[in-house]
């Protein structure tokens, strides 16, 4: 597998639900947090922990507003977090070329 | 990102490290420890925590011999290995193609 570098693959977008929500982010570019949930097949808290730590990265903005009475939590990519995925996706496809 | 489905990604596969043992292993065949150790930047007890948990999902298969009175410890990939590999990168192929 020469060129691929385990050691490059960003650790904050790695995980399996954080790579879940930047892929899903980088199309949508925004979601609800139950459209998230729902999407991932997540819990709450699980979706909610990592949602942190993404936006502790930087690669994600948290928005929280109310719909009328409803609490509402929208995510958003950052430009931060378009250009980190997308090293990420590069390195990945050093190991998918192998195939 | 269409077509890329996050719960499709093989868990036993997808953490980092076991992720360079097995991108190594389907060039290599084999490997020792001390390759592995030194190759993938990890301690031996991480190490030795991750080979574990793929020889558990029958993905590798560990042979421990002895060069003259070192023990030698061994990792071979095995026919499932192969085969859950190649489908993680066919999952993974989706989301890198959208690049």
């Amino acid at each position: 597998m020469s060129g691929f570098d385990v050691n490059r693959l960003d650790d904050a977008i790695h995980g399996r639900l954080r790579l879940g929500i930047m892929a899903y982010l980088m199309d949508a570019e925004a979601a609800d947090f139950n459209e998230l949930k729902a999407l991932l097949d997540a819990t709450q808290g699980n979706l909610s922990v990592h949602l942190r730590k993404l936006e502790e990265a930087g690669y994600v903005e948290i928005v929280k507003s109310f719909q009328g009475r409803k609490p509402l939590t929208r995510a958003h990519i950052t430009t931060a977090g378009r250009a980190a995925f997308a090293g990420y996706l590069e390195a990945l496809s050093k190991l998918v070329e192998k195939r």
